[in-house]
């Protein structure tokens, strides 16, 4: 069987292992070693046997369970398997139990191991990648949180067929965007190999989580804080965050906002005479056609514009004096970062 | 003014400024940044004046502070205050502050720099420097926390002289465990100086806070995340921590409980056939004496053998399958890390 392994060279280095079938191979590198699964209630009953009879901990499916609440029975909970320093906790399950996991983790006695087992087409291709942590405040999401690497991340690509269509549609999204981020010829090849991705054949989505895996590695190696390059990676997210805060948290799954965050991103190119690809506009629509993504506003639930401009000023990582910062690409692979938005711009972009 | 300054090499070297009347300087160095100041209800009135109009937190005096609930509400107020990821809070107060304010420094947006302004003696030559961030689980203390250096230490001596003699004394307590870690001198200059310390004259005070600020730095560069050496600086807390869960926390001092602590694991270390000194035990008890320090259980609240014996084992730092691993000196400034305390022992040592 195929199979792929990408290095992360953060501080502490680690490996990313994509393939079919990986979790019993997570469960036996592990069994050694204390540990406890932290899972949620759709995913432990899926996929949660591979880790035998490992203590769970089994949190509420979706983004409510990224509080300081839970955190706090999580924590408890680890206290009460009196796991220790040397104990490990498996986060087993989409964005939301790797976040809140790592950040677990990360506090539990100043800093325990944790392994990513992403169980979600987004997970795979981001968030179990790059050691971000965080819960979400009242005031904002993911405010709370830490940098704190995985010893290892394992994601099996098998996990992905027992997804919504409309979750693994949303983690196509992120792909889009890992591809204009640092990978231009992978934007090609998904519209060429659409319905093998959209049919979910293992073999085609190896190579897609792989070489998105591979962006986001070398940009987090690169940048391991966020102090400069690994913005880039926050590419169409001042946008997708204003959609996603106008209709509501939960209401836009993430990478559907994102979709359209990115073609926002590329017209904003396009109007500020950055673009260097002409042809970038039009790559990117077929790219989303072929994917069953949406590009534009309207492919949503209708949002207003005040809404969409109240929600640009919520985004932490594009804030400065209400004025927000874009990533833009001049094409895919060559983004610039910190363009300022003027309002005649955002007017036109968000109506 | 005499006033010192030392230096903390971690991986983000820092300095600890030593002297008296430092809090308009510490104000005046930071006044360019946008800053909150984190203090307590008790020593916002006595010293937040420093810092002028700066935004302030007000938590309530007391360990019960150290709770994710009240870490939650300071996240809320940073968010309310729109502290950006160039902010910076200043923990002005004693260890509770500290603890909990370099937690919330942590984790907001990932990390945001902080400053520690200690204004007990026990956060200034302890607490202050080094990193460590906590709160407080049901199932223990500082069960929860991150690694998470200071940008500086501002530990103004002239702080001191408002706190009331049990809280003084009790950082006496660290004071000597210092001493015994890593400064042999400083010993018996603490027994020679006894008078003018305990009267708080701040000329006595700053060598004192400095020499110790020494010993905790030389520790903290070599093992900043505490896989070993960093170890020696629980010197008598195995048994500290036995006393004050037996009392229940808050029942007896820190420092006091510290003191008790140190005098049994050099009776430990003199019954394994430890110790090199064998004026160690009459030294040690010079000094509690002079400072007015508790050497044994006997000078604290009564305190059963069985819980005493029930707080060894929650302990997370010596615990290992029930059984407590003690750091033991052979003299001051030479210990030993990780030895196996028997029932016999224990049984001899607490009753």
């Amino acid at each position: 069987m195929t199979r792929a392994t990408v290095e992360v060279r953060t501080g502490y280095p680690y490996e990313v292992h994509i393939g079919s079938d990986l979790l019993p191979e997570a469960a036996a590198r592990i069994a050694k070693r204390t540990h406890v699964v932290l899972t949620d209630a759709h995913v432990a009953p899926l996929w949660a046997k591979a880790f035998g009879a490992a203590p769970r901990i089994v949190v509420a499916p979706g983004e409510a369970s990224k509080s300081l609440r839970v955190l706090e029975s999580v924590l408890d909970e680890l206290v009460a398997s009196r796991m220790k320093r040397d104990g490990l906790v498996v986060c087993l399950g989409g964005g939301v139990v790797g976040d809140l996991g790592g950040l677990a983790a990360s506090l539990y006695m100043r800093g325990i191991d944790f392994v990513q087992c992403p169980t979600t087409l987004l997970a795979q291709v981001d968030s179990s990648v790059g050691g971000k942590t965080a819960i979400n405040l009242a005031g904002g999401k993911n405010l709370a949180g830490t940098f704190h690497q995985p010893i290892a991340v394992y994601a099996d690509v098998a996990t992905l067929a027992t997804l919504a269509d409309e979750e693994f549609t949303s983690g196509l999204g992120e792909v889009v965007k890992s591809a204009l981020v640092g990978d231009p010829s992978l934007l090609d090849e998904l519209t060429e190999n659409a319905g093998a991705i959209r049919a979910r054949r293992v073999e085609a989505l190896i190579p897609v989580v792989e070489r998105c895996v591979r962006v986001k590695a070398a940009v987090v190696a690169a940048d391991e804080r966020e102090a400069g390059t690994r913005k880039t990676l926050n590419l169409g997210h001042t946008f997708a965050h204003a959609i996603e805060h106008a209709a509501g948290y939960g209401t836009v799954p993430h990478g559907l906002a994102v979709s359209v965050g990115l073609s926002l991103a590329v017209r904003a190119s396009a109007r500020l005479g950055l673009l260097s690809d002409p042809e970038l506009p039009e790559r990117l629509a077929r790219v989303q056609t072929r994917l069953g993504l949406p590009s534009e506003l309207e492919h949503l639930p209708a949002l207003t514009p005040a809404a969409l401009h109240a929600g640009l000023t919520h985004d932490k990582k594009g804030q400065d004096a209400g004025r927000p910062r874009l990533v833009l690409p001049r094409a895919a692979g060559d983004l610039v970062l910190d363009i300022p938005a003027d309002d005649a711009l955002l007017a036109e972009l968000l109506g």
